[in-house]
């Protein structure tokens, strides 16, 4: 576990890079549950996503002759978005490594935010390899989109930020790709309330996290496909133990309950959110009973969706 | 003009029918633009638009003989939906007369919400022909979409709330259809600070009101082929003279720029804005001098958009 006083110094430090976002509420939707939602909504965070919280948690620890390497990452794009958001500020092109199979909007996200992309096949042998070749090369430090304690503890911001606007939360639901958010918090919320149950909903199709806590130990992915871009990833080595311990459980969802959900969040809500965290109320809806009558937040962890291929014109 | 103490009494009669709706801002739109943009978010009213305002302003109005007729309206969608979702709460169902090219999800709107749908044909002759064929054979109570003087009083409570919320904005843009949003936002603004200045905004392809401020008597609409279904309607006899005295000026948009800016608050913003909407957004980007370093509130009236039809995918 991370400290949360380790949280609440992240939080002073990257307060002039990010917005202290809001929470909505549905009546549609709770009645349609018999629950009380709360949407944490990081789809309106600077950059477009929770992202920028651990990335610039991590940046703003760095020295200068650190900084002068340069940075480098590997991400499905919000992470590096975020990232070259934060550094670009700082005077420095970061080098983002993605995969040839990244949606449109997340790359030009990433250029647009003055990061410079090079490409990796959508497996983690060919990111792995393009990334040291770039760090022999260049030198560049790494900050990785969710394996470092600093990530986590920038990720941890947002439950520190959602208890204080909503105090009685009894659950909070939190997407789960390689387990940067969901530890983050896991060690916010259970240092501020311990009763509280956290929930990972993780897509069925890239359920390496639902596996690896069966089995006790690290299980890779057997396939990433699925919709939820910025689920792919592995669960990291730094956040497995602490979300093997503290997790309530993992729901695993089917693709077509993630993307009628975002739907549903879209036509009720009017706000635009990813499937990597519509994925939260589908665990909901997929599972009543475990919320039924609670105060449970959601955490809708980015908005970078790409208006022209959407879900349900498919 | 409508005394600001009216509309007063129209927030206090509808608060339990109506949400407190936030006003959002966006950094990047801010900088594109060199103004400061003030959003006011109607499309998270409930029924998904500023409409139920002036609806439910007219039905708390009505006496229990008037009830006990039923009421009947023409609408484009968000009315006819507002107006369902009020009266079904008194355990009436209203016949709502729908032009037969109204997007599906405003149909879907109005009968989820507990209202008949009758259909005309998309012109004024049909739609007035068959509202009056069935009052004359229902007796039913006639809640006009926006030539009433309550139903300007229920609209004007948006911009009473959002002076609250940003007390020093300068101007204002609304979109205008058929008046009543306008007007209200007039009379509540102009009775609060004399200097502040009103813009409509309208679609070239729906330009009525444009001409007839200029000629000074109303003029019909030449053509309603624009994609902002809301603002095809043909200005009141009651809006008409409280815009003519009182606006700055009808700034009219080609339908490219409507849909360009409607994209542009998707993607900047994550929220779902109608294009008859979006418009707002437009007239300010093609007239940037008129605002620029100015303090601008957009009244985003709605949300309720077909998402299997996005006009980009065209």
């Amino acid at each position: 576990m991370i400290e949360l006083s380790e949280i609440r110094k992240a939080r002073s430090r990257i307060k002039p890079f990010i917005h202290q976002t809001p929470v909505l509420t549905s009546l549609s939707l709770n009645k349609m549950i018999d629950s009380e939602l709360y949407f944490k909504c990081e789809n309106f965070q600077k950059s477009g996503s929770f992202k920028i919280r651990g990335a610039a948690n991590t940046v703003l620890q760095l020295n200068s002759q650190e900084l002068e390497k340069g940075v480098v990452t590997a991400s499905s794009g919000n992470h590096g978005a975020a990232l070259s958001m934060v550094v670009s500020r700082l005077g420095i092109t970061p080098i983002v490594v993605m995969p040839n199979n990244t949606p449109k909007v997340k790359v030009d996200n990433v250029k647009r935010n003055g990061g410079k992309v090079v490409w990796c096949e959508p497996n983690q042998v060919s990111r792995e390899k393009i990334l040291d070749d770039i760090i022999k090369q260049t030198n560049s430090i790494l900050v990785h989109p969710y394996n470092d304690k600093r990530i986590i503890e920038g990720q941890g911001t947002v439950t520190l930020e959602f208890l204080e606007q909503c105090p009685n939360l009894e659950t909070i639901v939190s997407p789960i790709g390689g387990g940067g958010l969901l530890s983050g918090t896991i060690c916010s919320a259970k240092s501020l309330n311990k009763t509280i149950k956290i929930y990972g909903a993780e897509p069925k199709e890239a359920d390496d996290t639902f596996r690896s806590i069966k089995s006790g130990t690290i299980q890779v992915n057997q396939s990433t496909n699925t919709i939820c871009d910025g689920l792919r990833a592995q669960i990291g080595t730094i956040p497995f133990p602490i979300i093997k311990d503290n997790v309530e459980g993992i729901l695993t969802i089917e693709e077509k309950d993630i993307i009628d959900s975002m739907k549903l969040i879209w036509e009720t809500m009017k706000i635009i959110v990813e499937p990597s965290c519509a994925i939260t109320l589908a665990a909901i809806l997929k599972n009543k009973r475990l919320f039924l009558g609670k105060k449970v937040g959601l955490i809708i962890s980015g908005g970078n969706v790409d208006l022209k291929s959407l879900p349900w014109n498919k």
